[in-house]
């Protein structure tokens, strides 16, 4: 059994406990969710002594597994309100398993305001230690090398930039990379905000000499790997030199544009004239042709075999930004109808830098756009505003608490965001399954809670009409899906793979059997799935959402896309469906 | 029957209909909770096309019924997202009954935002007039007198300030006094921003030679109306000479500071050292030492024999504002721990001026000084944050849009709202039967929906102990007989007289019945309090709001209230028992 590192910030004090049997194999998201559901009351108030913020790693992460490093960061959401688990790449999944931890549980609040500590974990134990001004109200650029420099560079560190030091709703919890920059993000639902209302900058993960992670049936859980990987390695989009590899995930750009289901200015439009400026072919163009250290092909946490990730170059070769992530290039880039890639690269840098979600921060500044406070397409301003955030102005508070916030704030209806949390890069109205997906995510607006988009647009699992609207079935059983992927702590990438590939479905479910000891068959995976999202589910009634909650922006059912002129016609009734089951 | 006047403000046509036979007898809160339940999704966004605001003045309101010139106005409110029912003195309320309209609906939105219209309404008709652009962009006590030169001083203006031009959430109606003052408001729940949203800056209406108020049965309307006088005229706090006629509200602030129950310093504790000079004692003798236009006494519209407000002068007997009344003085003052009648007045002037809920407003300032933007009791700096408001500027935007809003944007967990709504001037957990209706509220956080604390302070309708927690019948009574109330179209303040005095109770109810000809008994006033509560919460929930939201901000259940050391205690079974009946 692992144990559960559990930190109390009202007294400053840490405690190792024995993971409780009910919990013996859960792991993930399915572990962050659970102790959520079972330790915060669902009406507390997220940035209050009463929420809880939740750590753990996946069923197979440490282990070979390929491309499993994957780290869940669970809570109440104060952007949202809902339960929420965001999960992050970077290097700190392998290095918490490798200690032997199932799980960091940081409860109550320090009584001081302002004061932030950081939390020490090694093979020795755990510390909370007092931050140094020096790392504090800076940006993570500046802030990561320092607590490298205290702790060494070969550890994890989780931490957040001043948007969490100042609660911000949008502030996400950073994870270093392979090459330790601040680039990897827990970003959405604003878990940062909870970590910086604990007073904590950050967790420092030292798995030197851990135990590592033991395997029950090193036989089975090998056997199960490799049929994962050749899986991964033969998938026209998972494989080396495949779509993602290659291009990145903005290899979508030209995809989801020429399908009409590219959200322009503020969701007005479903295509951008500039759509190929940012695509993936022209990052892949770019890195090669200004040289330095540009490059596609980068790989976020050790292990990955898909390597999505690139190190995007200035004019002269030297690093802007990683990473250029096909979200992220379309919140700043079509979303504000911007169509250059230094300006969306300069505006990610910020997002890292102050320790930003990029698709909050992306969708606010369109929102800002709206409300008037820039034209669309003006990339100059869009870094202004975004520096405002760096600044702690008021206007800064606005938008560093997304996009919700800044359109109420500025009397803006057309808002894309769902529960609170905003839309990400496919309108829903010409990709009706993804919209589901939105409406019913316990999270608010969330693609990789569901992630249709791999059948509609992709031929992936099949091939289904973008229009169609009978999709309650697709949706439920990609939540399904997605929840236990989320749970072994594999990128979300694998499915691809496996859901075209069954080998590589059996891959998965050996190599948590190889790890747990356990007997799951493919059954599983939807018994296993359905039980986190009812888990969810539960938490957020109690939180006082219901199904009028599970529903799109109002502005979506009226207001007709360009292009194909379409609103989002799926009815409620095959909404509320998904889950009535 | 009377009229109903559509006003379309997506094609900017007006037409009148006949009243529905099924809204025969409503008025007032009735009427106008009725139309926004048949007519407005609840789902949808306050300040989208989709919404609509409903003026309806009383059943009485517009004959020589006693302190009976209010007008209800209601809609979806931008600020909690609920129903709203704010209603106001004031001359607009008898003009709009005189000229035979029973409701104005107004409704879509037009295509161009930021222009603005005003509707004139007259005995030959209405009329949308585009509005000058001297009327915009200003100050309320510059537009007014602007407004009145064109449409003549013996109209009511129903109108907006550059709050509501803004859309900012706290922006509320207001209407002229009869000094012409731009000093009465519809204040709470943001129906300012609707209008705004509708483009629709004023409603001018003119009386003169209108129909006036038909009277089913003559003699039983002055029967009853005789009654309601004497019992107004002989009970202590309603009489000529009497408490509110003498100190007017803020009378209650040595009161309820006594009591332990007077928030103070953002609802920190419950007891302010300042209270004596914000009190209404205080503000009667200034009025009488500065002397010039200072009066306590002031009638806010005409047949009000009770006559609370009051004219508050400078040093030098010029006018500073109308009125210092309890909550406002409370809300700038001791929630701001601000002891100058002479800083309070000039903030609830700067209300008036920009057209905000002077609640909202104090209640805001409070949770920017815990946020840190000023120090409690720094008056100057309170006043440049309220002028921010006024500039339009981000910060003024944040504040604009009332409490909840700017503990949001700065992460502010002590936030004491009711589903979005600020707490008013009793600190529910000094006094429970008031954090009971807070709580249940239809409305958020309203001491106007169920005024408990006649019983709980006032010995009026018998006299509880302060702490009990077994209020439920009583705050589920109390709900409903304001309900009726304020479908009646008096002044709520007659509840003191008619709670104590049987003959003045009988009184309103036959003046009812002799205004629409029915045969009401004192049985119907629960019926019909119940049916418009039962209305509103039926449109609540169809809206999203379930029983998590019948709650009291957290902080009240763990953090004790100075000097009796109490937090809110009332059970939620309690709560959920109210109108589970």
């Amino acid at each position: 059994m692992g144990k559960v590192l559990r930190v109390n910030m009202s007294d400053l004090t840490t405690r190792f406990e024995r993971l409780p049997d009910r919990y013996a194999n859960m792991a993930g998201r399915w572990l962050t969710s659970r102790i959520v559901h079972d330790e915060v009351p669902p009406a507390c108030h997220p940035l209050g002594p009463n929420n809880k913020i939740v750590y753990a790693a996946g069923v197979v992460t440490g282990t070979a597994a390929p491309t499993s490093g994957r780290i869940s960061i669970g809570g109440k959401s104060p952007l949202t309100g809902t339960i929420k688990e965001t999960n992050s790449g970077g290097l700190a999944g392998q290095k918490l398993s490798r200690l032997g931890i199932r799980a960091i549980v940081v409860e109550g609040q320090p009584k001081e305001k302002g004061k932030y500590w950081v939390l020490k974990v090694n093979k020795d134990g755990a510390e909370l230690l007092p931050a140094a001004d020096a790392w504090l109200g800076k940006g993570l650029y500046a802030a990561y090398p320092l607590l490298l420099d205290r702790f060494g560079d070969k550890v994890a560190v989780l931490g957040i930039g001043t948007a969490g030091e100042r609660l911000m709703a949008n502030a996400g919890v950073c994870v270093n990379d392979p090459q330790n920059r601040p680039s990897r993000y827990a970003g959405r639902g604003g878990m940062g905000a909870v970590m910086g209302s604990k007073g904590l900058k950050a967790i420092v993960l030292d798995d030197k000499d851990g135990p590592g992670v033991p395997i029950a049936n090193k036989e089975l859980f090998d056997t199960g790997r490799r049929k994962l990987v050749e899986a991964l390695q033969t998938h026209a989009v998972t494989k080396p030199g495949g779509g993602l590899n290659t291009y990145g995930t903005a290899v979508l750009v030209n995809i989801i544009n020429e399908a009409g289901g590219f959200p322009t200015r503020n969701f007005r439009e479903g295509r951008f004239e500039g759509a190929a400026k940012i695509s993936g072919e022209t990052i892949h163009e770019v890195c090669k042709k200004r040289g330095g250290v540009g490059m596609t092909g980068h790989g976020c946490s050790p292990g990955c075999i898909i390597k999505c990730s690139n190190v995007y170059p200035k004019a002269d070769g030297s690093e802007l930004v990683s990473v250029q992530e096909y979200e992220s290039v379309w919140s700043f880039g079509a979303q504000c109808g911007i169509d250059d890639l230094d300006v969306t690269g300069e505006l990610i840098h910020l997002c890292n830098d102050y320790g930003l979600d990029t698709i909050e921060a992306g969708v606010t500044i369109g929102v800002a756009m709206e409300a008037g406070l820039a034209k669309f397409g003006d990339g100059k301003r869009a870094i202004e505003l975004m520096r405002e955030i760096g600044k702690g102005s008021p206007l800064g508070h606005i938008l560093g608490n997304g996009a919700e916030s800044t359109a109420r704030v500025f009397g803006v209806v057309r808002c894309p965001t769902v529960k609170g949390q905003a839309i990400p890069a496919y309108d829903p109205r010409a990709i009706k399954g993804i919209g589901i997906t939105y409406a019913i995510s316990t999270m608010g607006a969330d693609h990789t809670s569901g992630y249709t988009i791999a059948p509609e647009m992709l031929g992936v699992s099949g091939k289904v009409d973008q229009f169609s609207v009978d999709k309650a079935d697709m949706a439920r059983n990609f939540q399904y899906a997605t929840a236990f992927i989320d749970a072994t702590g594999h990128c979300l990438f694998i499915a691809f793979a496996i859901l075209d590939i069954p080998a590589g479905l059996e891959g998965l479910v050996e190599e948590c059997n190889g790890v747990l000891g356990t007997n799951w068959t493919l059954n599983d995976i939807g018994r296993i799935g359905g039980e986190i999202i009812g888990i969810e589910r539960s938490f957020n009634e109690r939180a006082g959402f219901t199904r009028v909650h599970d529903r799109l922006p109002e502005f979506m059912k009226h207001e007709k896309l360009p292009p194909h002129n379409v609103v989002f016609d799926v009815p409620d009734e095959t909404l509320d469906k998904v889950h009535a089951v």
